[in-house]
Formats: C-alpha cells, structure tokens, sequence
C-alpha cells in the first residue's frame, strides 16, 4: 500500500473513499473491541477507528502505544453528530481502518508531544526529535522555509544570481570574536568562519555579477543572548550601479510578495516610513522603534530648563536632557510600588532614577508635583499628555535617557496592552546612520555597521586629515519590524582612497589595514564599481512572523545560551590524533 | 542617469533609442577624433562610439583604458555596411555616445580579460575577482545559480520544507577527517564541521517533517583533487514512507526539468537505465560507467581458461578473470610504443603487463597472436571485435581488470573520439550496491556509502552472529552521469537493532557506537519512520552541466590544491590573544 494523502488533510471531500495514511499515535483510547486513534502527521491529526468488524487491524490496534509509527488503509465515514470537531480540518469526519501495520514502536516519550508542553528547555533540546514533532515548531519551520524560497524566487526573477562564498574563510580584525578553524596543512593557521560574507560580495561586484544574492551562513563567536546564536542565517543581497533609494525600494517589493506568500498579509509599502537615525532617536530613543506604539518620546529640556525641579534643571544646565514619555491611562495602572521597581530596573542603562506624574482633572500628583506648581499645564503640554495618563521622565545624557525612555516605552504598552494590533506588521527604514559610534567595550570608535560603509558625500571631508571623521553621517540603512532590527545595509566604499581613510579613523596603521584588506583595496584598483546592499537576518524574521520570541524556536537544531547542542553533545572531545595532525595542543596538554 | 538596460542586450530592438549603460571598458581603439570603445557587463559586448559631435563625451573617452568602470548614455545607431559582427547578439548595432562619466579608474591588469587567457593557474585565483569577469565564469555561475533555482523551485512546489541544519556540528567517527573547531566556553572541546548532514535528516524524518530539502554545504579535510574541495555543496533531500523506486522517481522528476530550465535539453527520464553494482562492474568495470561510450567489457574467462597463453589460463585457475575490450578502430590508430605506454600506465591500478591483439581481416597480429593460432575467431566473438578493432585484455583480480579496463575504456574513446554526443546526457542509476566495501587504506571493512545504509531485505540475516556481513548488499542507489558520480543515495535504518548489527560490523563495540551515535539509537526508540534520501553533489553537476572539467570553474572562490585560498590568504595566522581565548596551543609555541 502506498500512503493515498496527509492524515491532516483528510476531510469530507474523501467521504466514503478508501484511504492509506501514515503517521504516529498521538493517542489511544480503548474501549474493549472499540479504539479510536488520533494519527498525527505534518498537517494535522485525523481520527480513526477500529472495531470488531476489522478483527486484525483491531488486534493491531491493541497494541499501539503513543509515538507508535503506523501505516493504516481504512474508509472514510462521516463522525456521529455531537462527536465533530471543528477546531481541525478533519473534524467532520473518522476513519474506520480496515488495515493496519505497525511501522515502528516507541518508548514513553519524556515529555508529552503537544504545544504548551511544560519542559524543561534543556531535556527539549537534547530530545529535539520530539520536540519537533510538536504542531507549533513544525509551523514554525515551515514559516522559515516559506521564507527562503519566497526570496530565492524572487531574487533570481528579478535578475539576482545565487553566488555561494567560502565557509572557510580568513579571519580579519575588527567586528565580532571569529570561530577558527585549524588547518592541517599549514600548522598554525586558521581558517576563520565569516561573520557575514561582506567582503565576498563586495569583490563580486568587482568580477561584475551586477546583482548578488545569497542565503548565507554566518558566525560569531559571541556569548548568547534569546535572539543570538553562534550560526546564523543572512538573507545577503548586493548590487551594483544602483542608489540607496533603489535598494531600499527592490527590499521593499520583496518584503510586499514575502509577508502575502508567508502570512497572506497585504503591505502597503508606500506607507513604510523612513526617518534618519536621529529623529528615530529623538522619537523613540532607540534606531529600531516599534511603532506599533503610539506615544512617542517628548523633549522637556526647554520647557524645564529653569524648574524648580532641580534635577531637571541641572541635566539641561550640564548639557543634558530632560524628555518624557506620557503612557495613556498609566496613572491609575501603576502604584508607587511598581514605579519604584521600573526605577530599580532602569539603573542598568545609567539612570539614576525616575521621576514621575500623574496627570489628573486637577493637574498633575506624585511626588515631584509640587515643584510643577506653576507650570504644570506647560510640562503636561509639552508631553503631549491627557488626564489619567503617566508621565515618566528621563534627565540627563542624550543616550542614558534614550535608553531609559525606549525602555520604559516598550514596557508601559506591554502592560497597558497598547501595542496597536490593528497595525501587526510595523515596517520602518532608518536611514543616515552615524559613520562611527563609540564603543564602550572597547573603549575606542568603531564602525556603527562596518568599515566598508560609504559616507554621505557632503561628509567626506570629515576624514581629511585634522577633522573629526566622527561627526560623518552614512548611506546606510536599516530594515526594522515591530522594534527588531532585521537587516543593515549600506552603499559601500568603491574608491580605495576614501577606504584607506576609514580605515585610518578606525585606527588602521597603513601597514595593518594593508595586512587584514590588502586584497579589498588592491581590487578597488582594478575598476571596482559603485555598490551597495544589505543583509536581512533570516532567523529573527522568522521568528517574528511565527510570532515567537526566541530564535531557537525557528531553527531545527540549535544550541543553547552555553553554545552547545545538548542531543548530539557539540561540541566534544575528540581524539589525540586529531589534534595531533593540526599540530594543536590544548591547555590540558600544558598542565601535563 | 539612470542604466536602462544592460549592455549585452542592447541590439536592433533599441533602434534610434536612447539608452544608459554601466561597464566595463573592454577595448579601445583611438582613431583620434573618433574612439571606439567596446563596453562590457555580464550580459556581453556593446560598442560605444565617441566623435566630436559630442565633444566632451570624446574628452572623457580619451580617458578611458581598459578594466575602467563607465556609464554612458547614446543613441543606438545599426552600423554601417560590412562593420556588423553576428557573433554576439549586440552585433548589428553601435552606440553614439552622448554623455559619458568614469565611475572608477583601473590599474592594468595582471592578466588579459578574456577567455583562455594564457595565466597561471596561482595567478588567476590571487586575482579571482578579474578572472571572474571573463565571460566564461560568469557563464559557469550563472548555469550554477539556476540549478540551484531550479532544485529550490521543484522541491517547494513538490511540498519539501526546506531546513538548515548546524555547521557547527560534532564530530563523529567513520567517514573522511573533520574540520574541527575549537570551542572558548570548553576549552580542549571543538565542534566539527559537517560531512553532510546525514544524521540531522534522519533526525528531521524522526521528527516528522515527512520531505526535508537543503542546499547544504558540507566539509572534508582530505588530499583535494581536481574535483573535490574542503568544501562542497549538495542537494540534500530525505523523505519518510517512500521506496528507493518512488524516491528515484521524483529525483528523475527534478533532472528532468533542471535539464530543460538550465541547458535547455529534453531528458527522457524513462530511458534512464537501472543497472547493479555488480552489472555495472561486470559491463563497465566502475560503478559510475560512461554510457556514451558504445563498447562494453566481455568476460572472455571461459574462453581462454585452457588457452596455450599461460598468463590467461592461470589467470583464470588462480580464481581471477580474463576481460577485454575492443577499440572501434584502434588497431590502426595505435602503435606498439602508444600501447607500451598504456601498459606502463596501467600498473597503477595493479596491472602486472597489458595483452593485445589487433584484429585483421585475416585474424589477429600481435605478439601474443601466436597463442591464438587455434582459437583467434573464437576470441574475436567473445571479445566482439570486428576487423580494424584492437583487443585490449585484463587477467588476474576481478578489482584490478576492473579498474584497469574502465580506464582504458574511457580513454581509447577519448583517443579515438568515440564519446557519442548524439547523447550529450547519459544518465545511469546504479543500484543494490555492496553494503561493505574493503579499504586497503584502513585495512578494514568500511561502508560502500555510510553507516546508516539499510540492508536488502533478504541480506539483513548476515548481519547476524556467526554470518559473513560482507556479504549483504544494500537499498542504495548513486546517480551518474557521463562517468560521474553526480550524489548517492539509500533508504536508512530505522530500527535500533539493525543500527546496532551495522555498527558493530564496523568494528564498533557497542560502548563505542552508543558513544559516538547514542543520539541516533535512542531516537530509533521513539517511533522513529522509515526513510530514505539522496544527497546530489552541486559543484560536479555544475560542472558537468558548464562542460567544465574541474570543479573550480564553478566555484566563484574556490581552493587551491594546497586548500588555500590565494586571494585573501586564508588559512592565516591569527594573534595570539585568540588562541589563548581558546586555550590553544600550537606546535611553534610548544618549541619555544
């Protein structure tokens, strides 16, 4: 017998037709000479039934357990009235199986196979077999590859060629901390895994492939946050001759045919905004808003510049800030305790407090209401607020209070439930990026995306020798939905001068940049054309179109925030003689 | 300006058109007043002319050398009388430049930009991205990216959800050597990069996703060769509930429309013929025969087992056997000093001498023809040779007159042009295949394809206790194509008990197997489907299909044989704070 169609998929229209389905047992309940049988497979669960007429296939029956794989042939009924089911597709109707085999057999699972299931994370991974089994992650891969081959087919009618680049690459300073692979050749080499294949495309614009395109692989061997993984997976597009206007407009035409082939949503791209990376953090304290959110971020500074209120005061006095945000209905939601405790949290971005109103019929209450005496018509104006909301302040540094407010933003609508759902899918391009930002980490000005980002022509000169690269502006620009960033790009640097520059303000001796980009800056010599591109990050789009919260949900096998793999235990030991022959030898080693 | 098309497309549609391209220069000729300038993108040649009509167009045009990058914009005029080249599709047409603009200046080039350029092999891989503009690589892409459409296309459409699966991996016995990887949060620990993705589909059939797909990128650490590299890709494909016959079905479904889309040819799919391991051996003497060769290998054993030539006769009482093929032609064609060579040749493969006979109108000549006085007829039928023909014999071990009759088969019909191309594309399935194969390199028993190679029915009793497991054949099946092994495929073993059998006729004990595969086994006790797949090589078939002959030529940065990567210099040095990171330690540091 040969499977006739999907177990998911039987419905009336098969009625009294002879069916072979396969699937697992999702459950079993015997009734003496009577058994019903949900079988699932990767589109849905269909009853059967087995009686007394059928003896065989009843007597196989009887030995099903859950998780059982079985191969069925049976007759399509319709189910008595009072026993459909119209939550599924199969609801209407049972099958009653005339045959039955029984495929393979199954231990009690260690956790039950439905969603909701309540596991602990780790026993999840390491039977991620079973875990997969469940209908939320089949959806979710499923999602994920809808995805990819939406953007293959689009990108290859519309004149992209798929261009596949090394796994095994060079390692080169600057950006994350590489995976090294040691080569067995040339003893104390590594080959280093790419941390996006920018440099790749980049020389194939060079060879003139005009349009690139890839689903590429990439690493970073970084510590783990929910929505990082030390592989992940870049939809990497790049162009050449076109304009940072129409890169932006191909992504968005391929964003309006993805979201209806993958979640039959209709986007009007016309109406995806584009603000400048400052006036995203003007309005919303961060360069990846959600604007699902409609209260946005106000600043006080002149309004407050002589209060009473001398925090405020002084942060405008020192060159600060004051800005607010004012959360409808957020003064009868929040008690003092629970302001105190967003004070607490908000420490870990630098701010020293939180100061607060309630805005009510006869003005504005809280503890710092009394030094707003005079004006509190003036600061309730200024934050655009109503009676009943909350109005939350931030004083001090630009960044500490962006920071600060975007938090608190994101949080008050979170708890308020005023995350507009009439508008699921909010699509923004934040554009104009600074050049450089300052890296507390590193203590030094690094690449706000990379060091092969073309500034803004008017700024230019800021990398002639005695000004201050710094204050220059990029083509760049990033995709975000929803408040996540989804991809970065950029038009790139094609001139070598202007690419040695950079290189310089990022603090590149002659020599060193020559060392790590030798071959970008020799080719730039050889005809290298105007470019640019962007990569889209595969797994948080996916993610946020299955509607989850954590990347690990829509990839099959990934690791945990300890970066290994609990089923199949990577990484691992491995043998003497492997090390051996890459002349390797471990820290273990020494201490012998 | 905007580019409006490319200019390899430019022809008599544009007539009197004004267009704008971007290119390429490649060519110029200065007639002084009058510049010709042959303009190059990836769709072809255009030829741009410049005149004092248009007199700082002609100024810029004075500028440009070959390799600069332009943009021009003109009229396009057809060409006067006699100045058409109908060998390229803008042949009809020029364009009289109007404006002109460099986009970026180019150094002279290492080597010419065209194809069969005369370089050095080192040369042109330092120098990929200008390699990569000769027309014949951007072919070889090109051809690439649409097989890898066309997979992508045929097998959503056919409901294959497409699943990445880790390139951090870990590392397994059996097979080739790894690439490993050393982990920062497990020092003495490494991932390992994947050979495929062998287990993780099988893990994926477990977790029911029924059709997985992938364009995966697999490794290997081993010797390259012209048509490996360290890493490859295949078309990965695994499917649950389906028999070797129906997953053989859909794969020549795919072939059949990839060859249509990608080189425009008509398979017909049921001509594909099915042959044996052991008929193709016994036929071909290889298990990837080219079919476009007419003359197979007789087996003349019984006919020579008494002959007077004692090296037949003993060949055939040691236990051995007497083949031959017959060269269409080659008695004239080869001397005694060409099949001396031949014979020289041959003692790679084991071969101890190398018998002929040249078949005349009168008999056969040569000096073995004096043996033959009695019997030359009765040879020349078994050997089914006509007058003309040369007889080359094997004698001795089955595996080296294999080996060595495949060769000389496929390179007397090189020598002698006798590859049919009436049929361009001969495919074969090569089925029911050794489950074990001897590796003289290990000395030991090895699996012909891999270790989760489901046993023949009727073979699975020699995997038992006091049975000669290498006596099993195995539900495999390779797909080949003009002498190319193009993937490989099998159903697997879904049970654990089988699993266990094979493992441990591997030389696996069973600690060792639970050690290395525990994962698998144990997901063989949870309901786990029967399965089979196929894993297709992308980079041979591409080459195959760009009638390339080293892989390559379709790879845009591939290897060395040194597996460097002469462009970037990878693998390389790193700085030390990363090996530390890592706790590593290299043989240099342990000689300090």
């Amino acid at each position: 017998m040969k499977r006739t169609t999907y177990a998911g998929l039987v419905d009336e229209q098969y009625l009294d037709q002879t069916v072979t389905l396969t699937g697992w047992v999702q459950k079993r309940r015997d009734f003496g000479g009577l058994i019903f049988v949900d079988l699932r497979d990767r589109e849905g669960i269909v009853q059967l039934t087995f009686n007394e007429t059928n003896a065989a296939a009843l007597k196989v029956a009887e030995e099903m357990r859950s998780e059982y794989v079985i191969e069925v042939t049976g007759v399509v009924h319709l189910r008595s009235e009072g026993q459909e089911n119209n939550n599924i597709k199969t609801g209407k109707i049972e099958i009653e199986v005339t045959d039955a085999e029984i495929l393979a057999s199954a231990k009690t699972t260690p956790f039950y196979i439905e969603d909701n299931v309540n596991a602990n994370e780790e026993l999840k991974l390491q039977y991620r077999y079973l875990d997969l089994r469940r209908p939320e992650m089949q959806k979710n891969l499923r999602i994920r590859s809808k995805i990819m081959s939406s953007a293959m087919h689009f990108m290859t009618t519309h004149d992209f060629i798929n261009i596949e680049t090394p796994i095994l690459a060079k390692s080169t300073p600057e950006g994350a901390r590489d995976y090294l692979v040691p080569s067995r050749i040339f003893p104390g080499s590594f080959y280093a895994l790419p941390q996006s294949p920018q440099l790749f495309k980049q020389l194939l614009m060079g060879a003139g492939f005009d349009r690139y395109f890839q689903i590429a692989r990439a690493f970073r061997d970084e510590d783990l946050r929910g929505d990082r993984q030390p592989e992940f997976t870049q939809m990497d597009v790049e162009t050449s001759f076109m304009s940072a206007d129409e890169i932006r407009h191909l992504v968005n035409e391929w964003v309006k045919v993805m979201m209806k082939e993958v979640v039959d949503f209709d986007l009007d791209t016309q109406s995806i905004p584009t603000l400048t990376w400052q006036e995203s953090m003007d309005r919303f304290g961060t360069d990846k808003p959600d604007l699902r959110i409609a209260y946005e971020i106000q600043d006080l500074s002149a309004t407050v510049a002589q209060s009473e209120f001398g925090v405020f005061a002084n942060a405008v006095k020192d060159g600060g800030v004051v800005k607010a945000i004012s959360v409808p209905g957020g003064a009868d939601h929040y008690s003092r305790k629970d302001i105190d405790k967003m004070a607490q949290y908000i420490e870990r971005f630098g701010a020293k407090g939180l100061a607060w109103l309630k805005v009510t019929s006869e003005g504005v209450s809280g503890p710092i209401a009394k030094f707003f005496a005079e004006d509190a018509q003036q600061v309730i104006d200024a934050a655009g607020a109503q009676v009943g909301d909350l109005i939350l302040f931030g004083a001090g540094r630009f960044d500490v209070v962006s920071a600060t407010l975007d938090y608190l933003r994101r949080q008050t609508a979170k708890d308020l439930n005023l995350v507009d759902n009439t508008n699921p899918w909010a699509f923004a391009w934040i554009v104009d990026w600074p050049l450089f930002e300052y890296s507390e980490d590193f203590d030094r000005w690094i690449s706000a995306h990379h060091p092969f980002t073309m500034p803004n022509e008017e700024d230019l000169h800021y990398l002639d020798e005695g000004e201050d690269p710094h204050k220059a502006h990029a083509q760049s620009y990033d995709l975000v939905l929803n408040g996540f960033e989804l991809g970065s790009g950029s038009i790139r640097i094609h001139r070598m001068d202007i690419q040695e520059k950079m290189l310089k303000a990022l603090g590149f001796s002659k020599e060193k940049a020559h060392e790590a980009f030798g071959f970008l800056l020799e080719a730039m010599e050889y005809g290298f054309p105007p470019m640019g591109g962007i990569a889209l990050g595969l797994d948080r789009l996916a993610m946020l179109l299955a509607g989850q919260e954590n990347i690990r949900e829509v990839i099959a096998f990934p690791k945990n925030s300890r970066a290994t793999e609990p089923m199949t235990k990577a990484p691992s030991r491995v043998e003497q003689k492997q090390l051996l022959e890459l002349g390797l030898f471990t820290s273990e080693d020494m201490a012998d």
